[in-house]
């Protein structure tokens, strides 16, 4: 029989719940996981309730030993949490019962099974905030680091996976660094909402007990507590707020990947991984593959997942708490978790790849996409632009039929497509030169490049 | 050190891989549902590679009775992978190389990752299918059941939420009957693209030995097999397919649900759900809540997460195979899972619900919802349609100012609206004569739902 | 012919652009909407320009005149811009090119298409999330108004949609209060990320101009500009936040609408929707449909689908500038829209609907949902909280059982189920009492929603 | 005021609509778009009427021809649907009443909005799905033509982006051939659901006439008629199953995008779009971008999120009808006319790309690739598959770090890795070789790829 532990609620009830049912609703698979912040709540609500009075303070002292024990039993595997439980509150209340008899009762005065979810869930999206954004931040350190190593080594930038223009590496990597930072940025702001305590809601409508939110909030090192008792046990605007965060940082994740896995393809060839990141065939044995880069960019999907979830969960539910919001823990604890071991380990990753520099300095020096310094050459001996275009346009072809590279064009022929070419083209046609030409702010020459690095070094303090 | 068990690609790499890479990519948490189907599959490749002697008829007997005795060794739990396996089929290769050794190396003949996963899912997602299709039928019975037991009883057709027209309780639960049998005919139409073996494909370009993928199928049960190597492994339609017919059935069951709340509140008051499936709470005494209900309502939110993961998955990935594609089965196998589970726990709380018949009877006989029986009335004596309905929607504001139920409103006050009322308004204003009035096919007549019934049960054998 | 007007990139192709391909690409249906934000962002960049002296101040004076001219005709319908024209962009510089000939061409000089559509965007972004922003602050009033009003009405409190306890109507609308304002802090937030400008960004790489960024930015009322060119105008995270954003809100709206249409039912009857926003039925006289509050449920889904398309969209795209971005107008566009007059109109609805005060008093006065209250005195007389529990779940199956309502039973039948019962049972037993015994922060009592009301007035200013 | 036009619902209330709602609940942009199919289904209906004496014949013929002169007049622009309308039903019933007086009411006979909208909707899915049928039929005769030209070029397979081994290209076109023949079954099951007529279901209960679904159905030239009036009008299944389809479809299309914007990448540079189907960059003259493919790819982002939409749409709505159905329309129009033009533009481009033969020859010719012939080889030679693995990851290295392709690997060298090899090694290391070595069913090899194009002609008939 399924209903040997007493569940809380079923005092006015005639058949037992169905085993089933049970099973079905049971969630201490998922939520077993908040055990910590579960027992660190109400360590908080008992003291404030002792130190108000509600309770005595031997009480808040008995149930405080009973369940910094409990902690220790679960987490050294003597305690093993069971499905027929329920869900790991009851798992805990059961055992405090056992170990210290009636007194365990009084942990329930003033608070519902409402705000002891909400604030578990709370304790533990903060530990979860904080985890991303360290994470965060050393990626980000990593990006100044290889923007700074990469400085004055020169890629190609693209445009619709075209070769556009050379440009410094260290732009490149400064453009994800930008990226992140603001990724960063946005869990700062959501921490602001996230940091609230919702203890002292009990189920929606507050307690008659005169609970000292305050202190119990302190005591959990929230900086502020909930206004409303129905807003505070009844939304999740901030787990949604929270897993689109994820997703977007999974986004820009999976475009990094996506230029790592071409970089290191045969045919890019600018990117080598090292052997610890990459895995090969068990049929093929030339292969090298970016599966670390493949399976981030894979887990977006189940992050996007994830938040397509607990916006449908979410949507028409009329208020304050329905059961449906009991979902909200499997989505909450994969993105987040998805989101921290993929910034990390990518970050690894990246920390294991090398440019090949020579051969993206060989290929930069001959490309095509040094056809816009001819352009813009031609418009400074005055030709308008629509005009210089053409010219180039026509030029490229010729270099394309010709099988020549552009550098390497006789003068004469240059002049065949407008006689304002003199020897200077060939002094604009570097990708160095091409680089360096550029003036505008944040460009991708090598001074603006240096200058991002600083801002960025000073960023990060 | 995490990579004791030999990893089978590495044999041109110098460093070892990561640990940490390891870890994030090992899926044995997930996979290692799969090891069933994983040794049927490898069990019907050695059998067809003997019987075309590509291996000795005694390497496949050996092959298959390490295989055997592995699943009872996962099933008793004597072997537990580990997640430095990988995933589960290196933890059974690895596994069948300590029992018959070199021999073991021979079940990779002709046999890449590729095909081999893709044959796992394909077993998987049959046995899922025929379950969720048997689970399906299960609830059309009740549903068929529940209309012939609830035929004569009379409800409130609602649209918009407003009581729009008294209509035969029967013909609601056919309403759902119908929804769920075009679920099933859809789970009928997908089964024809997943019993289709994928096995011989190898890694994606087929193999250089003869095999019989005729036959290998045929070992499995498969009904045919894949025309073309490349798309037998790199596609993912069908997992695509089966979630999203999984969402529509959780979307029907999100709605029948809400239904359920709705009728199971104090407002309505409608329905009765057994304790068996109802639970109470820990703060408020008289609380009786739909839980099962709601909960299932919120897997809904599960179901399309998973999804969207699968779509966002496969979105612009190249061809053939890449890794992103591991990242199918944690969505597959939750989808699957919560489908059936909802549907079969769902049909269980169905048939421990109870309409209220008495209270139903009494309030559909005197409710505004009769109004269009007053303007079909009106519209029988001559009278054009859109007058009707303002004469009506007359008499409506009349019966709500002066709390007079329509068929306590005497003949003079009718008279008063039009002269054409004589005594028989009073005859069709009684839901029994609604219902009855009822002379299209398919509609709520009592007479319609008979035949319904009929047909229901001749569809179900 | 498709290609009448020229195509800006084609100089060096051989054969016309596809028809069908350039009616498939053509974005002017779509981006059309952005003329003034593009005609703005243009002026700001050649008023910069000739302050530069980069072309001269008179060039900049016609480029001025003409996007002006160009502007009234577009809004005056004198210009209808047509497929043919590819986009928006092309539309304008084509008509301006008419107007003052090659001098337009000057317009182009260290801009790129990229840097131009990103400035647009964010300059329509930034009014929308600033008309988003003033909406729900309207809402926001609205409901503060209304809890003022309403502050001493009691209605219940729902949980799984079962009356859990009666609260202070006021508390209801704060709590809705209270999420609207984080949706608004959302907002705020993102208006840092947004209001930034990328003009100046060119292509990806920047520009050989020496563009002075931070005076053109000034122009058009940006806060700051771009850091690196490349993020500039290959990331779209802003657009994805803003959609979620906007998610967020729906879902709160939808959950708001649910409630509403519930309590507008018959069964609730608690709600009355003006007419001015109420819809009937074509057949069924009677009906009075909350469809406002319906459709904006639906629209719901709306938003939700242009956040998965533009996190789709962006997913695994390579550095920098793809096409596919093309696609991010529609979501942007649509999501804006839909949320803003979702908030406007339903703010506008809600300022017409009524609650039902005496029904409510008459309901809340004799119901089940006071059980809670037993309890609680149970509590107060030391029954320890479990035993109180059961009791009262014992007393409620009584009440039921007898239909009588819990203040009506005799004190002896009280003094049946626990001997600490007296007289001072019925003080507790009415809604008053109830919501007045709550003493905690944030809690539905009146003395908690005055409160509330005043934080909340001053928070609006 | 916005009330001119006679909404028909309105008899009973006191108060106009507010124009803001109606203008936000105004579907007229939207459904305009169904003028056609709800003339037809409104002509079926009268036709259907008259012939069953419910209506006289004389007023059937009257409707009739009021119709049929109102889809001239919206056709030809002289009728244009105006917002204060509500609907494009409106529009028609508002101008017919004009045309021909109080015998445009009749219409309504035993019809409600509810199943007039849902006939509509199913006469323009039959179209969509009928027109997207059809397209991929033209995109698979094209595939099996380009399988058919290139059969005996070679091409490099991929796996995880990394070349894997050399196929017949005409084996690659056939992979997605099997992939749009699937996504084509699809579309023939989805009709089998879809071609059902609602019409007769009335509101949802029915009609007290005497109809003849049959006969309307006939007329309509549905298959089959609905058998539950509920169902009828209530569900959207088939709207969801579809946009599911066309999310497939595109997904297959966004892999089959990113392969050619890959293969026609200067790096890869194995595939030539022509001009007719490439753009270029006004800034950057030697860029000659895929567009189009990388359009198709950002569109299927558009067709997911319509997906989205409608499932949440649907999510958790009580039966039968409400509002937020409405909003189904914009999904289903989106995804509708996304999927076929992007799969018929799809189609054209591609018949206008061309597979660098020569290159691809040379590249092949030279490739680690051909690693895997190594392993056979030494497999053959009775060298155990794992050792033969290693083995040539050994070679492989080799390979790398002295520049030299396998085939111009020295025999004493490849002697040196082991003793088995002979001048045997080189007849096997060639592509063709490796394609014609494959033996198993519906592999790469030339043969295979004859078979298969065979089959594929024989299906397309």
């Amino acid at each position: 029989m399924s209903n040997k532990k007493e569940l809380l609620w079923a005092s006015r009830f005639n058949e037992p719940f169905d085993e089933g049912a049970l099973k079905f609703s049971s969630s201490v698979h998922v939520d077993g996981k908040l055990f910590r912040e579960d027992i660190q709540g109400s360590i908080a609500h008992a003291t404030m309730l002792g130190e108000e009075g509600i309770i005595t303070r031997e009480d808040a002292r008995q149930i405080t030993t009973g369940l910094n024990e409990i902690e220790k039993e679960i987490e050294s595997g003597t305690l093993v949490p069971q499905w027929e439980d329920e869900d790991i509150h009851t798992v805990i209340e059961n055992r405090l019962k056992e170990k210290i008899g009636a007194v365990a009762g009084k942990l329930h005065s003033g608070r519902s099974r409402n705000d002891q979810v909400a604030t578990d869930t709370r304790l533990y999206m903060r530990a979860k905030v904080n985890e991303l954004h360290t994470s965060l931040t050393g990626l980000m350190e990593t990006l100044v680091e290889r923007a700074d190593t990469y400085q004055s080594s020169i890629i190609f930038g693209y445009t619709h996976l075209q070769r556009a223009q050379p440009i410094s590496a260290g732009h490149y990597y400064l453009a994800y660094f930008n990226m992140f930072r603001r990724d960063r940025q946005r869990l700062s702001d959501l921490m602001q909402r996230v940091n609230i305590s919702p203890l002292g809601a009990a189920a929606f409508a507050g307690s008659t007990l005169p609970l000292n939110a305050e202190r119990s909030a302190e005591l959990l090192g929230f900086n502020s507590i909930f206004s409303n008792s129905i807003d505070a046990v009844s939304d999740r605007d901030i787990l949604i707020e929270f897993i689109s965060a994820c997703s977007i940082i999974m986004m820009h994740l999976s475009r990094f990947c996506e230029d790592i896995i071409l970089w290191s393809s045969y045919e890019f060839g600018y990117l080598e991984i090292s052997d610890a990141f990459s895995t090969g065939s068990s049929i093929m044995p030339q292969k090298k593959n970016a599966d670390i880069a493949e399976l981030i960019r894979g887990k977006t999907g189940r992050v996007y997942g994830d938040l397509m979830a607990m916006l449908t969960i979410m949507k028409g539910l009329p208020l304050s708490y329905n059961r449906d919001m009991q979902e909200d823990k499997q989505p909450l604890f994969d993105s987040a978790e998805t989101a921290i071991s993929s910034v990390t380990l990518f970050n690894r990753m990246l920390q294991h790849t090398r440019l090949k520099e020579d051969r993206l300095k060989e290929l930069t020096a001959k490309d095509l996409s040094l056809a816009t310094e001819i352009a813009e050459y031609l418009v400074k001996k005055d030709i308008p632009f629509r005009d210089a275009h053409r010219i180039t346009g026509r030029i490229v072809s010729w270099s394309i039929e010709h099988s020549t590279p552009l550098p390497d064009i006789p003068l004469d022929t240059y002049k065949g497509f407008s006689e304002v070419f003199d020897e200077g083209i060939y002094l604009a046609l570097t990708p160095e030169a091409s680089i360096n030409s550029k003036k505008s702010h944040g460009s991708c020459s090598f001074e603006s490049v240096e200058r991002q690095i600083e801002e960025a070094r000073e960023l990060l303090g």
